[in-house]
């Protein structure tokens, strides 16, 4: 932890900020400037309160060096958690594990028809959501419950692990009942009580980065689950709001995967769908997003779009499907 | 509901967009120009989701003219909500409503010495946390139920209503329990789980606006309240995000109150505390927002802000208070 | 400067960190922690690229400390530059200077009404367009040469000083030889080439702070002007961009004005106008921004908003104008 | 056009909207609702002032339909300018072309040797910064014409055409005078004075998209220069800003690469390096960025980046390009 202090205010408050760190056990070293002065405080897992320094006069800034979140970083350059379910597929091995299926479980036979198509290309992980989270009361909210037994007998049948998503505390239960993998939504990367249940359940954690969230944000709600008991968190890039001033508009932040990548020994996949939010898009933010290497991708697909409940524009029919995936096999060939 | 196609595709796409609309049981008017074709769907309530249109080839743009946010949103120009609270205080009836108190309850000691204080001013709302959102699992998390207990004690003696943050469903029902006004955070606002569950409570709810949130996203994380059955509820604006690339940088939207103010009957409050981030700032914020003009605000006060368990940095000491109060109601009698 | 290292690399960076110091002429101080080393290098003015440190092994973050920026910061707590007028206004001096006036300068008779109106409330600058960057080449650009001759013509008969926009070398020649004050707009903010020139020129100059721009850039941008001549430069904070996705929305950003007011010795003003977008919100963010306090604030009048060829919305008319002054000035009385 | 009414106004207001757009000498058709009036005005050249209607009471919202961006917009769906430079090389034929070289020219020598590696390679455009837009007047401010002197004679003796930056009159009709393509930076890209003077010259114009400019404010500048005269265009998206609160962090807007392919005939290419900052980074978003696909890129390549005098971090040195060019030609045999 580093404190900037603006010299003309030294005399009186050099020594408060001496005081401070020494009353919280640490010892420091101060460098002195014409105009500012600085405290670097000794040691890594230095746990001072910021608001102990920025209500003193002449602090200009506090800088946190090392911070507190040790679990979710990595310990040496090649540092690396990976995941295994029980069907025997592994996240975080090297390879790009992909995981496809509709937005929405509406029926056994939507399901069964995107399971069957998937398994043919020898995709393996199935995803569909159960309890949706929409920002009006009004809309589609998901078959719950129902959905989720949908789940279980199809990915049973063609032995695929399932992905769903749990938005509270009564659909963590049921999804790591049904579930191999849980997923927790961009919308509830700080629902910090939410997350400390999730940390508690036996099943791996998909954690989705929040709109707005950096990646140390994201890497801090990690913390919450590996810090609760749950060392198996899969890390997802979703897209981030940019700031040109477009409702709703989205971009995936390939410096972020890069960066996460370089922090942390969690795996991280990319979910290109979100963004793209038009199937030809998805297309090719996907061929993108596979160029640019990660544990894996995400991405939406359904048996016919346009009569889809949820999501219906960004998700890949099987015939586009069926175009992207013979192309990623070539480019992952190549790098 | 209004769609708008490239009159390039016109000919494959406009059948398409009225069969979707005859399908959905609405009538359409159409306008052709040589660039763009405009189609307006008639009635205001018209719910078709918009998903149906985005895969057309063509389609440029849908327009929600008239959104299905019916509760939250005034019947006509003088419609407004008045809060009343068991003390007798109102809020919404066209008066200026101050809340006050620390961030966090951390003893029985200060909070009577902060309800002395307030009380003496003629402040008859008290503000104080027990659950704690924090963004990392180490920092203090409040006092909990023990809190909630302390204050009720304390605002009781006084003859002062309480409010508290609720940020799962455990702490919902002992909020609901122990406070007059059970508040949201702005990290809660889109967690609809959480929002359902508030409005089958019987106390009013301060709903904070979340940091990147539209006031439209505001007003419809409000409808989940009002539509599961609670109609008592506070909008508070705490401040969005800037996009200039500070992190946790933020400003108060003084015209997000204004958009606010036109279009909801609920009250509308500005707490400038979170914003200013330094006491002598708050000072300065509360000036502004009281002159602007709202349903009033909630400020951080504490007794001895150097030694605050949380936001230290931002609480007004009692001197400070003392000062910008007779100020305040100046203010308020000038407009 | 500081510069932060993982210490997993220590071996081969601290070295290479060290002797780049060296070779810039500077000697630095190491902290070493067991995962990141600390090397702050000793001095004020460091003027070393950081780059040459960005592309070391395991250097983590490069942090300016104290920068360059000289002339504009302030050298004492009470340094402060006072700006005079040849009309005897001064700006800077403690009280809250009103600058008024249409956004476009359209005829005599439009700045004749406009200027017998302020002069009768003692207000003593004009403001007015004569060059506009409007964003399509399609919208009116305004009055050009013209314009400035009338605002002359009209700000002499009244004893006035003006102001008015340059937007290149041609305008700011113009702007120098007809008005007292001339402004940098936000969109130039960082026209580091028009700055140059802005600095060479005799007359006072109104920088607005970009709508992305950190306040240090605006302190950054102003250090052109200072560094090539002109020592009179008026900052003047109009709204910054927010993230929460819509469109042209700005929000005053009160605690950059603070900051600013903190860090320079140059007059910050602040431009309600723009950001409010109608004049009902006009009105009340002019209240809260004056009783926030500053150097003075800039005010879009017209004696017709409704027929202006730009700005309509936001200008306030003469009667609204007429009922905002009075309050403004019992606001002064009271802080 | 399209005015959106509240009916609860409608008798007052409806008859003025109507007007008002009589005035304008355009017809409309009124579909009322109960809640709102939408009023659409006929015809796609609507050119009246948006803020006749904003000042109406009522009003809720305004929405230009078909705008006034002619020229940049396709007029077919396979309507598409393709550049034709003086060496024969062709820019938006289908193909992705690379103009690679270092942020800044510095000498002969490294010009000389950038050129005959990036010529050993087949690439025939060649970049090389003259002119910088430093955001501190302190910083290294370019070899001005001496740079586009080196750099044309090295372009002749290797028969590349080359790119450079100008920034205001003076560097514009030098850099028209030596090089074969001019670019208007990011900075730039809302100086409506730069960009009128640019559409005079006779180069084509690589115009790079601002910080925060959406798609269709790039498409309004484009407009400023296509309109004065000059209709070689070539767009760049360099990566926007996010929300996210991390200063100078951006993203490359692939979404808006694929919008702007669909809206305007003008040539689209990608700057992956200023985006990611690091040259690990740059090598794998360039890797993306050619997958997503487009009319080209633009890469910082420098014989010794360690020694560079701008923007070392993220230029590739010619071991990483050397490995980075053959995957990208596979990718494009793939694709």
């Amino acid at each position: 932890m580093i404190v900037v202090l603006d010299s003309k205010y030294k005399e009186k408050s050099l020594e408060r900020v001496k005081n401070r760190i020494g009353d919280a056990g640490f010892t420091c070293k101060v460098t002195e400037g014409a105009e500012k002065t600085i405290v670097v405080v000794v040691g890594d897992n230095v746990k001072i309160d910021k608001s102990l320094f920025s209500s003193i006069d002449g602090v200009m800034n506090i800088i946190s060096v090392s911070d507190k979140k040790n679990l979710a970083h990595k310990k040496s350059l090649d540092d690396k958690t990976v995941i295994k379910l029980e069907n025997g597929i592994t996240i975080g091995d090297g390879s790009q594990t992909l995981i496809a299926g509709p937005c929405s479980i509406e029926s056994e036979r939507q399901m069964e028809e995107t399971a069957t198509f998937l398994s043919s290309l020898g995709i393996k992980v199935l995803r569909g959501g159960a309890f949706k989270p929409r920002s009006s009361p009004y809309s589609f909210q998901g078959l719950e419950e129902e959905g989720l037994k949908i789940m279980r007998k199809v990915a049973n049948k063609f032995n695929m692990a399932s992905v769903s998503e749990a938005i509270d505390e009564d659909s963590l239960k049921l999804t790591e009942k049904y579930c191999d993998i849980i997923q927790i939504g961009a919308r509830n990367m700080s629902n910090f009580s939410l997350l400390k249940k999730a940390g508690k359940t036996k099943k791996p954690i998909l954690l989705k980065r929040g709109m707005n969230a950096t990646t140390d944000d994201l890497l801090s709600s990690a913390e919450y689950i590996l810090f609760n008991g749950n060392r198996n968190v899969i890390l997802c890039e979703r897209g981030i709001r940019v700031s040109s001033g477009v409702k709703d508009q989205f971009v995936i932040d390939f410096n972020g995967v890069d960066e996460l990548q370089s922090k942390t020994h969690l795996p991280v996949i990319i979910d290109p769908s979100h963004v793209a939010k038009f199937r030809d898009r998805v297309f090719r933010l996907a061929l993108a997003s596979y160029s640019y290497g990660s544990d894996g991708m995400i991405i939406e697909v359904h048996p016919d779009p346009q009569s889809a409940l949820s999501d219906g524009a960004q998700s890949l029919d099987f015939e586009l499907f069926g175009k992207l995936f013979p192309l990623l096999t070539k480019i992952g060939e190549i790098l």
